[in-house]
């Protein structure tokens, strides 16, 4: 059980951190720190937190675990100076929907205890009175642990985000970024491409915008939202999303030729991919529930042990329920317990353990 | 009051056309026609169509309309075959979402009697079993006069088109061909792509598509949808598709060039510009209710004037909701009756008339 956590950044985030983690994971201290006091006061009355702190010091004095919820630009400067604040056995995280620049600003000796975090999950509005408890809900929620990732801190941090009621991935920080880049940054560029697009089109005076029927609407939804937030959040993945933007240039290029061309095979073909993709989306979203099956791995007393065990499980969608970790005496082995969803997961599971050189084995939950 | 329609194409939106004509619009006998014979049976038995006819000859004895509800590719020939089977008052129209192709493949002597049309409302499903009197409430439909369009029988169209609750637009055909690119079938083509890249992104194994939330579930929700139909429709409106994609890959690559090269002023303000455009999309859509006003038009008594007049006022985005066209005898001027929507529309109304050449005036409704 974690006694204090600090949340740095009392925004809707942050705030939702907070109310999750006493609520939810039982913690019993929440320090709030905010650059503006109206929020600390407002996270105060709401129950985000417990009280508000005044410096990155006080915050992180004594805490177990610091959760950083402040702008993705910040975000690196921060943990920085968290970590020099904090505890030697305090874990630091963050919520910056970028993952790569924190942690490569980071020097391998703060990479113990620095673990990137990212919540997929959101919320309309902004501020910690759009914030909700059950914000974590069954989302998933990326952790980036690194080779110097102290494993007792990442068993910590995930414990937590799993008491949340949130779902830890664990994923490699550049992997994360080309996928958010996919998921989420691409389309959020499209949108706006697409309503600039609108806003100029108005052939013989009939403005396309005035047009534009529900199905537009929706494809746009997120146009220019937070518009400070966003360009942050792109230029915070600028090289992955600068790579998705052109991959899509490229796709546009190739369909427009086809339909230049009147190649009606290709077209339909192309069509139907996309549909059955589309129906790979809906399947991914329906996910069956089945049996706790434990994955017992043996695994030497070090840090990297951690990331490649659960990142490897991570980048093969194996969700891992239940994490905790009995050390060795110095040199020795370990126990990791993993527990995953149904036996043939936990089968799979162990698979990939043992292609990363790891011995491991399937138990049965009591 | 019509009599007497022919519908081409007992789908899902004929199928839809024939009930509304029949319950709204107090069409005594709707004569269906399609290749497909439990289709036709279908209909029968929905209340679409009062009864099936075997041929174009059969169907359009007599009739006052038709309507071509047939896949987009077939139009241009059906609508060249229904027009000489049909009598030299009768009115044919289609629903097809492409309007320069079928109105080009017509001679001029043809389109006296053809005018193009587009329901924009769509269903889930396809079929008469998806067909309902209430698909047309409320959407714009449009409508393509031509010069050579006869003003008697664009006031019939306009008159069933209103009646069936759809509030008809008049547009130029190619105009309607580059706003239908922009607003629906460019979407539809990122859609796709969205999907193809997805789908084949998967870092270090693990699969965008895999990881997608609700957000991109929105954005793709289109993707896919009936490949034959939509290969077709991106056919028939191949040149301004590929003019939208081509617009949309410029607007893309400057994107990811601002982004390339960190230029976050020029980031915050495109978002901030795509938020301005979102927020005019969202206010097109909550339109304030007034009251009619009529304009009252004094015309030659010639084709070419209904197109005029109507198509500037569709592309002005000012709605006729009724329109009356009382024939002088001979040369002599006659009188067009237009209502629209409050005495600002109607002044803006008169005065996009008068820029035409033509003589008009406001008139309040009794």
């Amino acid at each position: 059980m974690t006694g204090t956590v600090a949340i740095v950044g009392v925004g809707m985030i942050g705030g939702s951190l907070g109310m999750a983690l006493r609520e939810r994971a039982g913690v019993g201290e929440v320090r709030g720190l905010d650059p503006d006091p109206a929020a600390l006061e407002a996270a105060v009355a709401a129950g985000a937190i417990t009280r508000a702190a005044g410096s990155v010091e006080e915050a992180a004095d004594g805490a177990e675990a610091v959760f950083l919820a402040a702008p993705v630009r910040r975000l690196a400067e921060l943990a920085g100076s968290v970590l020099a604040a904090s505890g030697p056995d305090c874990v630091v995280s963050d919520v910056g929907s970028a993952k790569s620049g924190v942690v490569q600003a980071l020097a391998p000796v703060q990479r113990e205890r620095f673990i990137g975090g990212h919540p997929i999950c959101g919320s309309e509005g902004s501020g910690v009175a759009h914030a909700r408890a059950d914000l974590f809900e069954g989302a998933t929620y990326f952790l980036t642990p690194t080779a110097e990732t102290r494993p007792a801190l990442y068993e910590r941090l995930h414990g937590l985000v799993s008491a949340i009621g949130a779902r830890p991935s664990a994923i490699d920080a550049a992997a994360h970024d080309d996928l958010m880049a996919m998921v989420s940054h691409l389309p959020h560029v499209l949108a706006a491409t697409l309503i600039h697009q609108a806003a100029e089109t108005a052939p013989k005076g009939r403005e396309a915008l005035r047009s534009a029927g529900p199905s537009f609407a929706d494809l746009t939804r997120v146009a220019g939202a937070n518009p400070p937030l966003w360009a942050d959040i792109l230029l915070a993945n600028s090289g992955s999303v600068v790579g998705a933007i052109r991959d899509q240039v490229g796709r546009l290029e190739g369909f427009a030729d086809a339909l230049a061309s009147g190649d009606r095979t290709w077209l339909q073909s192309y069509i139907e991919g996309a549909g059955a993709g589309r129906e790979r989306l809906r399947a991914a979203g329906a996910e069956a529930v089945s049996e706790p099956w434990r994955v017992v791995v043996s695994v030497p007393n070090r840090p990297g042990v951690i990331s490649d065990i659960t990142t490897a499980l991570g980048h093969a969608h194996v969700n891992i329920e239940d994490l905790s970790l009995q050390s060795g005496a110095g040199e020795e082995a370990g126990v990791l317990a993993l527990t995953v969803a149904g036996a043939a997961t936990a089968e799979a599971a162990v698979r990939l353990i043992e292609a990363g050189g790891y011995t491991a084995r399937v138990e049965a939950v009591d």
